[in-house]
C-alpha cells in the first residue's frame, strides 16, 4: 500500500544522522549535566556545545538559549513570566496563532488582570500593521505574540516591521517560531525579537525538545522551579540525547538550507499546478499560493468538494494511505473547524473542505501525483 | 584508568534494551500522537498502551498518569494548580525535600497568601509524625508534600501512615517519589496519595521524560496550556521515543525488582561492612545504615577525614575515576552545603566531608573494593 507523509506542519520524521548521534549519547553519556565528576562534565560539555551552535545560527549569545521540553513550554515560559514577573498588562495577539500562545494568554487573562487585544487580519490572514500601531500606541506596558510563520496556511510576518514597531512604542515581542527555525534564516542581531520559541520535532528533530530565545537582562523567571538548571531559567535535568538531536537537526537544517528549500519549493510549485490543472476550481486559503507571503513547507487549499461528501474526504485520504490535516495537529483529534480558518473564511467557504498539506525533504513529485489522483478520482467520483 | 560509577541517585545508565526500543521508534514510529492518519494512530497507539503498562504498576487508571518532561515538571504541575485552582491555602513539607518541591512552594509563596509549615524531623531527618498531625490538625485547606524516599539520605517515609493522616485530615497528599519508583513497589489503591511525581532516568530510562499521577476528579489545571494533548493536563507534542523508552525501564524495573534489589542490597551492606572495618570511624547520615528505614540504593557517609582535607576528597575522588556527590545534583555545581545535611547534622558534623555513594544493577564488589581502596589511602595519606 501507498504510504504518503505530507504532515510535516504536525511533526517531521527525523533525519538518520539525528538518531545516530541520539543513539550514541544514548548509551555513551548518561551523565547528569549538573553533576561535578568526570560523568557529568562529559554531558555539560555536550550540552554546552549545543547550546553554543544553536546560538550562533540565530546570532545571539549561547546564555540566551534555555533549553525546554518543547516549542508549547517556551511559549509559556515566556508569556507566563513577562505577565507575572516583567508588569505586562495587554497582551496583542492575533486570532490565528498556535493554541499554545492562545489558550495560554486566556488563562493569563483570567489569573492576572491583563487586558487581551487581537490585531486585525485581512481575508488572506495577513496582519494589519496599521491596527498594530494603533492598539500599541494606546497599549499600557504591552506585550506583542505573533508568530513567523503560520502553521495552518504558512503567512509569514515582517519580523523586522512588528520588531521595530514594538521597539518603538517599549513593548515586548514574542514570536512562535515553531514553523521558521530550520527552514529560514532568522538573524536576532538585526531584528530585536525578545522572545522566540523552537520546537526540534518540526525540524526533523526529536520530540519532546525545544528551546526558548530569551533576550539578555529581560529578567524573565521560571515556568518550572526546582534545580539550577539553565542557569534557573528552567528546572528538571536536561535530556541531554534529545538536546543533542536538536543541535544535530538545526545543522543539518542551516547547512543545506538552501539545496533543501529550493527542493521542497519546487514540490510546492508542482503541487498548485497539478491542483490549478486537475481540480480547477481548487482554492488556496491565506496567501500560501504566494511564494513570498507564505512558507515553501505548506499549501492549504479549499477543494472543490460538495459538503455532502466534505466528511468522507479525510477518512478517504486515509484510507489511500495519505497523511496530511485538517488544521493543527493539536486540534485534530477534535471535530472542530480550524480556528485560523474560522478567522479569516467566509461562512459559505467553512462549508468546503479545506486541507493542509506540508512538505519536507522527504517527499517526492510521484507523491504529489499521487495525492492528485487519489483527489481527482474522489472529487468525480 | 578505573571508572566506577556510583552516583545513581543523580542519574542512571540506560538499559541496552531501552535504547533499543527507543531507536526503533526514532527510526519508525514518528508520527504526532495528536494526529488522526495512520502515522499518528500508530504514535498513539504506542502512546496509550505505555500509559496503561504504567498504570498497572501502581493499580490506578490509565487516566491518572499524566506524561510530563520529568520529575520536576510533575512536582511543579501538581503544587501550582493544587493552589491555584484546588484552594489550597497551606503546604505542609518538610526542610529535607528536592528543591523541585522546596523551591516551587516557596516560589507560591510569594505568588499567592498561603502559609508554608515545615515539619519537625529528628536528627536522622526523619519525620516527626505526631507533628504533622498537630500541622494538620491546626491548618486550613493542606497540602501535604513530603517525598516517598529522600534523594540525598535515603530515608523512607511511611506514606500509608501519612496519606491516612492526610485523608482524615480532609488534606491533599502530594510525594515525590522520584527515588522509590522503579525500586518499590507502590499500591495506590492501598494508599491514597492525590498527586506523585516520577522520573524515568532515575530508574534507567531517559532523561526528559517522567509522569505525574493525579487522582481521578481532582480537578487539577495544567502547567504549560496550549493543545489538548494529556486530556487537556499538559500541552505539547508528546516525545514518544522518551515515553515507550520510560514504560520500557519501568517495565523491567519491576519485572527484575527483587532480584535487582537484593543484588544491590548485598553491594551496600558489603559497603558497609568494608567502612567499618577500613575506615571505622566513619558514620552514616540519616538511617541510611539501616535495611529498614532507608533505600537499597544509597549510603550518604560523613568520613573521617580532617576538615583542612575535605575540600580535596571531591577533587581526589573525580580523579581516580570515582563519580559519587555531595549531595542532590542539582545543586552540585554550587559550593553550598546540602540543604538536606544542614536540616539534620550539627555544626561540627558539617565540617567533615560527606559523601553519597549510590548504586545500581551496573554495580559490583570490585567497584566498591576500588572505592574503598581510594578512601583509604586518601585518608591515611
Amino acid at each position: 500500500m501507498n504510504s504518503v507523509y505530507l504532515d510535516n506542519a504536525a511533526t517531521t520524521a527525523l533525519r538518520p544522522e539525528v538518531v545516530k548521534r541520539m543513539t550514541q549519547v544514548l548509551n555513551e553519556t548518561y551523565g547528569n549535566a549538573s553533576s561535578s565528576h568526570s560523568f557529568g562534565r562529559s554531558s555539560k560539555v555536550l550540552l554546552e556545545q549545543c547550546r553554543k551552535d544553536i546560538a550562533r545560527y540565530f546570532k545571539v549569545s549561547a546564555s540566551e538559549i534555555v533549553f525546554t521540553s518543547g516549542g508549547t513550554e517556551a511559549d509559556n515560559l515566556a508569556l507566563r513570566s513577562a505577565v507575572r514577573d516583567l508588569g505586562i498588562k495587554e497582551i496583542i495577539t492575533s486570532r490565528i496563532e498556535h493554541h499554545a500562545v492562545l489558550h495560554t494568554v486566556e488563562q493569563l487573562e483570567k489569573e492576572y488582570a491583563i487586558t487581551l487585544k487581537y490585531v486585525d487580519l485581512d481575508e488572506c490572514g495577513r496582519v494589519n500593521y496599521t491596527h498594530l500601531e494603533e492598539l500599541l500606541q494606546a497599549a499600557d506596558q504591552p506585550l506583542v505574540s505573533l508568530m513567523h510563520v503560520n502553521n495552518e496556511i504558512g503567512n509569514i510576518l515582517d519580523l523586522k516591521r512588528v520588531a521595530e514597531l514594538c521597539k518603538s512604542y517599549k513593548a515586548l515581542f514574542h514570536s512562535d517560531m515553531v514553523q521558521s527555525i530550520g527552514h529560514y534564516q532568522i538573524d536576532l542581531e538585526a531584528i530585536s525579537v525578545d522572545f522566540m520559541a523552537a520546537s526540534a520535532h518540526k525540524f526533523h528533530g526529536p520530540k519532546g525538545v525545544g528551546f526558548c530565545f530569551i533576550r539578555k537582562e529581560s529578567g524573565l523567571k521560571p515556568l518550572i522551579f526546582g534545580g539550577e538548571q539553565e542557569r534557573g531559567y528552567r528546572a528538571g535535568t536536561e535530556a541531554i540525547h534529545n538536546i543533542v538531536g536538536m543541535a544535530e537537526a538545526l545543522k543539518l537544517a542551516y547547512d543545506n538550507l538552501e539545496v533543501e528549500k529550493q527542493y521542497i519549493l519546487e514540490l510546492k510549485t508542482y503541487f498548485v499546478e497539478a491542483l490549478k490543472k486537475e481540480l480547477p476550481k481548487t482554492s488556496f486559503n491565506g496567501r500560501c499560493e504566494s511564494q513570498e507571503d507564505s512558507t515553501f513547507t505548506l499549501l492549504n487549499v479549499c477543494l472543490p468538494i460538495a459538503p455532502e461528501k466534505a466528511s468522507m474526504l479525510q477518512f478517504q485520504l486515509d484510507l489511500k494511505g495519505i497523511a496530511c490535516s485538517r488544521g493543527s495537529a493539536c486540534q485534530s483529534g477534535s471535530n472542530q473547524q480550524s480556528h485560523v480558518l474560522t478567522a479569516i473564511l467566509d461562512v459559505e467557504q467553512l462549508k468546503q473542505p479545506s486541507v493542509r498539506f506540508s512538505f519536507s525533504i522527504f517527499n517526492t513529485k510521484d507523491d504529489v501525483d499521487y495525492v492528485i489522483d487519489v483527489l481527482k478520482a474522489f472529487t468525480t467520483a
